[in-house]
């Protein structure tokens, strides 16, 4: 974390409470001006052997401090995230509370780096100092959010709420007036994407099969978001059905132009996710795909580099597949070898109902199993070429458990002198109350991103962040 | 990881693979050289509020590359810890196999950080770029170290490690001729200090209960130790039975000279431990701690001090408390808050045995309760003052399971909105095949240290590193 | 079951559903009698080898049809099992509903054999025939059972339900003008026989040490309370804190005489629930123990036999206890010899907080026990004399988690060939809701026990059952 | 357990500890005969309701005392369950013993009802009195067994059992010259029924695709096999990989004759499991099926009937099903109602490597599912008509594990008042070991089953039991 001290500086601006004093820092009323080091080492083969070269690069960071006025386009606003995204803004806005049987619980963001993470900044010789994360730059609040999306079915966000079965009843009565207005805008719906089992919910669609027409409509809707709420900064982000793969095959999506004419050609392997991502690219939104299918195929990266927007993500790692990457880091770097890796879910929601089809799953599981993959390239003294430990995935659909996702796990290591350790782990994880924090970190994160600057030491050309982002590794 | 680059300049004097070209690392046949600049923030306090300011301080590191001849006494090597740590590196310089029904297993030194953890340098363009954390500095190898040490029962080796239960049959036919010759040094019973339960296997003892006698026994058989094998660096390591606790008050063992005060008039509160660590220290080896116990109080520490030499360690974490650092770690920094923290043990070796009474125990609970309270320290959002999750910690002597821990534990946090996720595990952990990777590695890490010496920018004056280390935190 | 069709007789009477057609059962409108016909071997040693004689016996039953109205006097009506049990019926004879987020939930009696099991009477040639355990013979329902009882703290049972943590808040609203009048009557506190941790609630005490005095008060509260309802039978049930165990010796109340005497001498060892029980059995009321101490002394059982009531009862099992019984009884029946049994429990109501102090939990360690030893003594193929596995019971108090009780066991068996089964259960037990339809159960089951009576064959003397009864084991 | 005592009888001329005495039984040198009575309800729908009839039925029981000379063939006894089998009988034969690091092992029949459980007579007045299964009448024990087999692979049963991973090495060794010199007989593979995976086994196999010639091939080995070793029995058991399901359908194997006819006609849908049942009943042996495929086809059956031979069995339920059987069991009895069971298993035996095919888990899928079921149609009270529990299974191939196989369930009930109990279980089941005593049992219960006969008590006409019995349910 060595580039945090423009964060300070910038945050004295707002609080007063945390005051930098460094020659690397400079700040005014509208800016905050770092100069960073970065040290980073290059790599060379020679006959001798691998040579390093640590090198030191210095850059200069202008980070604007006025946060933009933000709106956020949910893709699938209907679904279980969707519905408690939203809901979850007007409780706390309004600071609700409501009883359970254990006592008065408040509205809160707990599980969002952003609202409740800190930050290590040192020791003052007496204690550990850690200050809030929100406090080290000025960043959105998710309450600053402005929230509209697009879904499939037309319940409003009150039934949608009940439907998912997330929030308990006094709370859903509660957000009864704020969440019953909301009508999700009509969505895109091809069938061949998403499972079968989803065909019931699409009753609002927009319709036709002419692709071209639904960009053109998609566009619309974002435009008129941003006029209606005069807003400096829209991001879409998709947090709806995992879609089955797409082909990505030159000709089809390999480049921006291609990807264009085969929206204006109707072709069969433009998924309604391209089209979200195109449609957001092309009115200058920022995209974040929650799920785990390719949508950012190159086609849409070159897109999104032309029109200098932010697109990224693949899927919200929340529960099983955080955890494990936790554990498996864990384990490797206490030289402790995993040999068998056994991962089952299940879960009852719209989610799992989805996944329940062989191609949809599929997209998920590829993407829960690189995080094994990263770990075995990373000690060949445990793994000696071509050998990998077993990795299984499965997910099922079990009504009963609804939104209450259930994670079972069953780690295998071979330890010193031929031993065995064993994990065995029930995790109980409410899918959309973990997944919901990170839709506002991913959201807030974007806009401060939008606000940043980078130029070499020379300051002749200030640049911003490069444009795919993944979305786990958003750096602030 | 920013001081890498020492050690790889040193490597290339080692193993000709990793060529580092820097202009602040220089090295000779003898010696690297480095310099160093720690970032750090100081803190102070103004009327404006919390003023940081980071600073940068360069460090200059000499390290000697030639590993010193090195010795190992370990304090209950007829033990469970002890038998395996010998046994095992005759195993592993004679690549030993045995079979099992799973097929042919060879000796390893899986779960040490020395011998099979990699560090990870960079990114060479094309992949990740990881090499063994061995190959970073020349460092000893266990196969190295001479061991040899002190029990309480005087059990030859092979019978002690047939005791242990901890190798299968064929390997300890294999190490037999190695092992049975070895037969511990008598070594020091207060029974008040262990267990009554231990008592039977107190028949190797050094008479009498004049503890100044102790002493001077125990320092001739460390001079003996380091005569015989012409030794440059000997370390005494603490692999025993936990202790209870000993009271910490003034005039007994607060100075170097109140606890050789304190000897000298055979005070009841002076442990075992406490002669080993004094006698280590008056011969110039270090003394690891590998028990819960507070055998370091401030008078031995002083001591250590003067004759500058390291004393350290309290505990070795190698199962339910390492995973449960990892595990809470990974939740509060998710912003997620541990409400409940259930831990409970049960193993059946001689550790769990002497655990089983309750003045022992509570040292073992002191030790593994502190993981939790510096969390709630570090995030003032989730834990507003005062506050702080339940954590409740059992071990029980289960004989069946032997030298096969259990950990079973049950996390609860509350999350996004008054939810919760609940962890539970169950962690079959070899007991003994997870410690003695990590005494092997504290033994090679300490003879590192003595070989680095450190000075401001200005070269004037080099110092050692400090002479008390936390068993888990000694850096390279 | 040989002895259902008394039952189905006696209920064509009642619902005219069952109409049962034998010479064994006769009916008329007040009684039904039943030839039953129990077949039992005898045993004796002879010098050739035990000799096993089979024998029938036949027995005449006498079953009254008419259930008689009934009341249930709860020692610690104000604890969690006391409100649950109050509220609850309540909740099911209004029919009373409540939201959750799952959707809209009705009162039930889950959990309760005499209301939610069924017994298989047969296959009719196409399908397995099964009837409601409650329509073989005519009984109570809870909702018939009126309710009242002691507390030693002061709260309404709308406070104390609230304080319990068990039940919905919209429900504890709904409960509200039902349970908000109902305060318990003044109870007995001696500190000595339960925690000192539950003296803040001792709010409600009967003064003074006079034991004699106390019993005599508890006697009026029955008598008053069996008046006031015109009542025809009258059942006291402890389900207040655990006692620890008193002693049992001559003297003090090793026959009806002693303990009489021991009261009005005021003795130390005579325990608030040796009052209650010799209050109950003086004003003809059936006694209960709904926890694990040792208040049915010989003495006490001599007066209730004297005085012809019911006493019996030593814990409710009904969450890990209960669940070991059915898992080592699978074990052992399948010819696995469990090795190591422990079970490990945290619970977070008053009931944890009670045992959280070492005589009261040996109290409850006692009670857990027997269930292994009897299964050591069924099977000398698996342990020759005098083996018996490990066996280890944890109880913890981890106030978070409430009345959500979490039982952790481990089970390892040794298998075919010197192979290991080992199973792991973490099972989340509601405490209260899982105890008290067994409350029901029992109250109901001891009414119907009043009005059946046995002869031999030649009809000459009708007794009533045996008045001892063990909690779990109550015969229909 | 009603019909005991002719055990018991027959047991005084066996072992002359246990004598009974009972005008229903008598017995002489060859024979026991008892009298039994068995009371079953009958019913009747009536205007009125259900009628319930009780009768009570006499029956003789006429058991010839002396077990035949039995022989077993295995289908795959070059499998896991086919080599275990093979080696314990020769390693309890010889009594031999072998280390582990716990200590030296001895060969056991543990997990076999018949050798290792008891059976609980009645109280003495002073105790319990269970005596061991095998006592209650003469038995087979498994060394008396003959053994021999086919398998689709050649290798010897040294390499098979070193194959399989299920005895230590050191027992292997012991078996070696046992175990070598035995090598299956070929088998019949059609590719069709199994999982393509096993193709590279199929080494061993009878030549050609013409199944009438198969079928006198399997003929010929079994009347080989018995005469070889003049035996009185021969009982065939499939142990080999689980087939898909075939075609039942008229004019396919409706019948007895459809069934022979399809042999004859080279029908694509007459399985291996087909071809050994048939030649086994042809021959007078009888057939039992050990894995979860419907062999036992409609004209199979009656094929078995007309030749007087036992066919029965639909898998070994050892662990997962075997467990949920006695714990869905328990919660449906005490009244608690299971709302979602979620079954998870991976194994990396060649079991689960055939079963990673879709076609042949369907088969296992189909068997593991009906344990639910029953539950639901027998208490109507949580099951009103049409309510059925979530239920899920899934079977993973994972190879590290090996024959160790791991099932992980989760169980959630409804319980009282709308509260949940929530059951996770992790359970570590050797595979064979658990597997291999349920095929002595089988065999040596066949056996008993082919000396047993029964008549109404006018004792005019004897007949044997029933020709198709469930894997299960075998009674004595």
């Amino acid at each position: 974390m060595n580039g945090f001290t423009n964060g300070l500086a910038a945050n004295q601006q707002k609080s007063k409470r945390l005051i930098v004093d460094s020659p690397y820092v400079r700040c005014d009323e509208n800016e905050i001006e770092t100069t960073f080091h970065l040290r980073k080492n290059h790599f060379s083969r020679t006959a001798a052997g691998l040579k390093v070269t640590p090198k030191e690069h210095e850059y200069v960071f202008k980070t604007h401090l006025k946060p933009k006025k933000t709106g956020l386009l949910l893709v699938g606003i209907g679904g279980n995230n969707g519905s408690t995204s939203v809901g979850a803004i007007f409780a706390n806005k309004k600071q609700m509370t409501w009883r359970t049987k254990e006592g008065v619980q408040t509205a809160n963001y707990f599980g969002s780096v952003t609202q409740s993470a800190t930050v290590h900044l040192g020791w003052d010789g007496q204690q550990q100092i850690h200050v809030p994360f929100k406090e080290i730059l000025p960043i959105l609040s998710p309450n600053d959010l402005i929230i509209d999306g697009w879904d499939i079915n037309n319940q409003n966000l009150y039934q949608a709420m009940a439907r998912a079965k997330v929030f308990e009843p006094e709370l859903q009565e509660k957000l009864r007036p704020y969440m019953e207005p909301i009508v999700p805008m009509p969505s895109i719906y091809y069938p061949d994407f998403i499972a079968a089992n989803q065909g019931d919910r699409a009753n609002n669609t927009i319709p036709g099969h002419n692709k071209k027409e639904h960009l053109e409509h998609i566009r619309r809707d974002i435009r008129d978001f941003k006029e209606k709420h005069d807003l400096e900064c829209v991001i879409v982000l998709w947090t709806a059905n995992t879609e089955r793969y797409t082909d990505v095959v030159d000709g089809l999506n390999m480049t921006a132009e291609q990807i264009l004419t085969s929206v204006d050609a109707n072709a069969d392997e433009v998924s309604p996710s391209n089209i979200f991502a195109i449609a957001s690219i092309l009115e200058g939104a920022h995209y974040i795909n929650g799920s785990p299918q390719n949508t950012l195929v190159p086609g849409i990266i070159e897109l999104a580099r032309k029109h200098n927007v932010f697109v990224g993500g693949d899927d919200f790692k929340s529960g099983q597949t955080k955890i494990k990457s936790a554990l498996v880091d864990f384990m490797v770097s206490s030289g402790l070898k995993p040999e068998s890796i056994v991962s089952y879910n299940h879960l009852g929601n719209n989610d799992g109902k989805n996944l329940s089809e062989a191609r949809q799953f599929r997209s998920k599981e590829i993407s829960k199993s690189s995080v094994v993959d990263d770990m075995v390239e990373a000690n060949k003294i445990l793994y000696p070429t071509g050998e990998k430990p077993d990795h299984c995935i499965v997910i099922k659909y079990v009504p009963f458990v609804g939104d209450s996702k259930r994670a079972m796990d069953e780690y295998i290591c071979s330890i010193f002198m031929g031993g065995l350790q064993t994990f065995v782990i029930h995790n109980t994880c409410e899918d959309s109350l973990l997944a919901t924090p990170l839709i506002y970190d991913l959201a807030i994160l974007t806009e401060l991103a939008t606000r940043i600057q980078y130029s070499d030491s020379d300051k002749k050309e200030f640049r911003s962040f490069h444009e795919v982002r993944s979305g786990e590794k958003l750096p602030v």
